[in-house]
């Protein structure tokens, strides 16, 4: 027994399964519940299971959610017409973040990735088709990452609805807002001089 | 509701309670914990709350034990006539890792530090002292940390121990081995050269 008790063996090890936590911090972490009052360590167990046991995913966009269709599907303010496609649900919230979008998202819970054995069936695709055919989407927005596997993924599903009268985009790739040029990687700057914006001063 | 889900929320919070770990890192662990099997949520609460309720101090050296008395102090073979003085567990499993020591350890659990509000009185300095007069110990080894709290530390602990025939010491502080002078802090410098220890070939 490595850590003299079994207990807090058990503890580290199940703590240093998380990602980005190794054996040495998880010691830490457990250490730090030993030295808190005992409700801590209860309510900590109590949120992760209940978050494990009764979330569930949006029926409509797939999104995390405590209740059968979320809330963003659910809110009549938002445009019924524009779909944002997104890999999970840290890109709703970063989306949502900055209250600029007024449509809806879809959720596809990953990318396709042949290298990690995840097909367009392991992903929310069909769910997306049928809701671009039935719910009169005029618009989708793609917003995956710009990788190898974001853009077959962008393309896969922009196969799949070849005809039906839809207007696709992608968010816009440039430089951010108070970077640089020079420290600017070369794809993103090509990019933002490739994409580059009318700037018309009279139309304010 | 900042993540949609209160669930979600609730976990996310308590998360971040754990020291080191932010709002955004917590949000990364959550999501992995639902992308996982939900037995390893139900692992992880109940090694965390099994740790929190069942794990003890041992009652002679005040280590974390599974048992009253831990596996150190019940091991007939450690020389009982040394005490090693250490500030958490976590100092004892790395002076065991060395396999250099075979005495015994006192965990104090802390140190005295008045701007902390931590005074002798918080730490298991009493029983110290009663073990240093019951259990016939010879010598006291100092292994906190070389800070100011670590050396208060000490003096008091040796105040209330003079006039007993004992000997006292402290772990060595130098140049780690296959470190380089020249990258070494002044203070660790000047003290390996100051506590420099005679070589002499022929004694082996």
């Amino acid at each position: 027994m490595e850590y003299g008790s079994k207990l807090l063996e058990n503890a580290v090890n199940e703590i240093s399964l998380l990602p980005g936590i190794g054996k040495r911090s998880a010691l830490r972490l457990a250490l730090h519940l030993l030295n808190r009052p005992q409700t801590q360590t209860e309510d900590l167990s109590r949120a992760l299971l209940s978050l494990r046991e009764n979330s569930k995913n949006c029926k409509h966009c797939h999104t995390l959610s405590d209740t059968e269709i979320c809330q963003i599907c659910e809110d009549p303010r938002r445009d019924i017409g524009i779909l944002c496609v997104v890999e999970d649900i840290r890109d709703v919230l970063a989306i949502e973040g900055t209250s600029e979008f007024r449509g809806r998202y879809h959720v596809l819970g990953g990318k396709i990735s042949p290298m990690d054995g995840i097909g367009p069936s392991d992903l929310t695709i069909d769910s997306l088709i049928s809701r671009v055919k039935t719910e009169g989407i005029t618009e989708l927005i793609f917003a995956l990452s710009s990788t190898m596997e974001g853009d077959t993924t962008n393309f896969y599903i922009y196969k799949q609805l070849a005809g039906l009268s839809l207007k696709f985009s992608t968010i816009a790739r440039g430089i951010a807002v108070g970077d640089e040029l020079q420290y600017a990687d070369e794809i993103t700057l090509g990019r933002s001089i490739s994409n580059r914006i009318p700037l018309d001063y009279d139309k304010g």
